[in-house]
């Protein structure tokens, strides 16, 4: 499946993968410190040529879209889950994901911290709109009981009111047994944006 | 350095360079397709041995703490910054970090659902003990202003009381300039630990 990707998404793709081996693997220190080589050495090659600063900085127009560096639905970005926002036409969103390994706190669970930064994307994403950008302002998060890793989960969220530059936004993170988090926020367009 | 370190760790270390080159590269596909081919060698030899589920789901004590795997403080977590907590006699706790292209919401800027996640585990630290977890039961942020990347950034957070299984915590994300983030969580031991 991920050979139909884009170069660099399959390349994120196949880190992802050892993010995941690297937390898990058992192997002996010898086998890691050869993999630790090989390793420093794919970083030196993909380093020859690196755009500075982060990946929404760059300014020029290469076809990819300028958020693929971010941490929650980056294609390029290895460490997000990445997740997919799907849009309703009600201004809802939605994203359906499993997280592993690399998303732990407490024992075999999902970080306390995961799940807000995953309502915070996707309650701020009913305010976002292209070219007129939303940022947080307040946002409160009640955790009703634990979230699992590697199992199906779903967040959704959606709009309360708009009042000016503000758009008070609910939502919540769900498996298959009811709601596990839910959130509320304000989130602010810019004046100038 | 990162020579002194236990193995494990310094394959995390390796790993979280390249994960910043992954998302900030701009060599060729033919070297990306390359790239990506030994990426996956290396992911096949460190899945010869892999512990089963998630890294604290294991029980064996083999000397590695067990949150090596967490997504905040993990030092076996690539994704992880990983944050150092410091704890002070008063109970209050406090960490710097350095935020890289990895952590990326707004062009340049840290994205907010980090700084949430930062958050619920530092105000989550106050009311944590060796075996005596806490979670996290309610937990609001404050956006003050944006948080950079690749800046010098600190977290601390403090009890502001504690009533029966409750702790009431404070805390905030600041810049060389002020505070950026601020938040408030209730945390809670639950009674049968």
């Amino acid at each position: 499946m991920t050979d139909s990707l884009p170069v660099y998404e399959s390349l994120a793709v196949s880190v992802r993968r050892l993010i995941d081996a690297t937390i898990r693997t058992e192997v002996s220190h010898e086998v890691i410190a050869a993999a630790r080589a090989k390793i420093d050495s794919v970083t030196s090659e993909l380093s020859a040529e690196l755009m500075p600063g982060t990946f929404g900085e760059r300014r020029i127009d290469d076809g990819q879209g300028v958020a693929s560096g971010n941490v929650v639905i980056g294609v390029r970005n290895p460490s997000a889950p990445p997740l997919v926002i799907h849009r309703e036409s009600d201004g809802s969103v939605w994203t359906e994901f499993t997280l592993g390994a690399a998303f732990e706190g407490p024992m075999g669970h999902v970080h306390g911290g995961v799940s807000a930064m995953i309502l915070d994307h996707v309650l701020g994403a009913t305010a976002h709109q292209p070219g007129r950008p939303a940022y947080t302002g307040t946002l409160t998060l009640r955790y009703h009981r634990r979230t699992q890793l590697r199992q199906p989960l779903r967040a959704d969220a959606w709009i309360e009111s708009q009042q000016g530059v503000k758009t008070f936004a609910v939502g919540q993170i769900s498996d298959g047994e009811g709601v596990t988090v839910s959130a509320e926020g304000v989130f602010i367009h810019p004046r100038n944006s």
